[in-house]
């Protein structure tokens, strides 16, 4: 990763954090009967993710526009709410029954269960509610990305994605059914992200579907490479339980296509991304780093 | 209840089923993987609810205008969905652990935990997709019904009831906390709803603000009778678990004020709801009724 690159990120994921705060922020006191809701919610959204959602929206915007728009904010900071309830949800020992998250006690070890999903649950709405409050926006353009996340989201997308994913365990799965299931579980959002970022910014319809396949492509190769790192990886870097995918006998692409094909398959999808991004001149410049960056990664 | 008011609530939940089946079916066959995560959200959607917040949304509406706008099923459609989702959730082992609901197993008994996790994050998420979908609206009012269902259901509304709800069992409360728990557990949905019917309709800031106010009465008066009936009700009427709340030890209308004392705030709250409503002629004699009804309910 190119010093020029890192610097990049790491200010975008900065940016990221400040609006966060300051959009999530607001008034609640310690003697408010809500504050332990809200302390437990933040537990979750200060740990430190890789807000690849987030820089996904900022930099489709950047692609898209020169402008710095106060609505990315809103629409990032509504990726991460989404992406984070549902790494909540699916630590829940009815779930994932995961007891580590991004090196940290996941929020049900840290506080309970019922809080973890109550805490998921009011993410989501909070996710809904910022775009609808996203400023210097038409309403057109709100609603469209709200319905955007809605559905990348729900029992089409994310939600849908998670249901096939519990059910597999323990059962053989197609590589077109993995890549089925991967499509939903973390695709949609990930599609979602350019595109609340390309609406934001006032994209084209050409360039919305640019972005999408862009998206489709680094999002499969986002799966691949982590049941890459779930073989390779060690716990400490990866900051969740290492080797846990492949003990609970889930289906994985390395499992599938082997080491070597799985390796591959990656660079194969990371050449597909860039492609897609031909229409974009250099503004689309972070997005190509990102895309090498998620093949590259070790964590 | 007079039978002409009979009749109109019952082609109105009659309506609701409808709309919910022609606007959630679609293209989902047995072979479909998330066959199984359609039929459970089924499984919980088409049992017998009272459909309570669904007809406050096409009632206030009513009031508001003649016309039959079908955007008033796509409101009165997520809201049934938000609810549905949140009793979903709060009957799960590690929230309020119930294991009956609508005089059926509850969805987590059914099915299992995941799936009644992963159906109510699905549902709240199609809600929210419903809004952004409605027909016949402009872009605003779309965009104002998704911030006002947001904000009700998140954690400065439903889920932030739910979380002081469970953080008061056991513990001391008093009648102004429990009112503040109410009025946020269940009287931010029910506003949510006469507000979504009013936008739907294009109701002024006027009648928005006497719908809330007949709202804000209503739902407090509904959850007053919900503890009366858990005293004196049956279990096989309720549908649910006669005396689960006052064996929880759940702080009650009925144990702060007493039985005589819950009855009489009950109808001093009738009252003041009917008076909410004195700005509006005959068209709002269906919300009127619907008022007396929730007071005299027997389950």
């Amino acid at each position: 990763m190119s010093e020029l690159f890192q610097a990049a990120l790491e200010a975008i994921i900065h940016r990221n954090k400040e609006a966060m705060g300051r959009l999530l922020g607001g008034g609640i006191t310690s003697d408010d009967p809500l504050c332990g809701l809200i302390e437990a919610a933040r537990y979750s959204l200060d740990s430190g993710g890789k807000r690849v959602r987030a820089t996904l929206g900022y930099w489709a915007a950047a692609a898209v526009t020169s402008d710095t728009l106060p609505a990315t904010d809103y629409a990032s900071c509504a990726l991460e709410l989404i992406h984070t309830y549902s790494l909540i949800h699916d630590d829940l020992p009815a779930m994932d029954d995961d007891d580590l998250r991004r090196g940290k006690p996941s929020l049900h070890k840290a506080y309970d269960e019922a809080t973890a999903i109550l805490v998921g649950d009011g993410l989501q709405a909070k996710a809904f509610e910022l775009l609808a409050d996203a400023p210097e926006l038409s309403a057109q353009q709100r609603i469209a990305m709200v319905k955007v996340l809605a559905k990348a989201a729900g029992p089409a997308g994310m939600v849908g994605g998670q249901f096939i994913d519990i059910q597999a365990t323990d059962s053989d799965i197609s590589l077109e059914q993995l890549k089925a299931m991967h499509s939903l579980k973390t695709g949609a959002l990930i599609r979602a992200s350019l595109a609340l970022g390309g609406i934001a910014a006032g994209a084209s319809e050409a360039q919305l579907a640019a972005l999408d396949n862009y998206g489709t492509h680094i999002g499969l190769a986002f799966q691949v490479v982590d049941d890459i790192l779930d073989v390779e990886g060690d716990t400490a870097t990866l900051g969740k339980t290492q080797g846990k995918d492949s003990e609970a006998n889930k289906p994985t692409y390395v499992k599938l296509m082997g080491l070597k094909g799985a390796k591959a398959e990656a660079q194969r999808l990371l050449a597909d991304a860039l492609e897609a991004l031909n229409g974009f001149g250099e503004s689309a410049d972070l997005l190509r780093d990102l895309a090498r960056y998620i093949v590259e990664r070790d964590r």
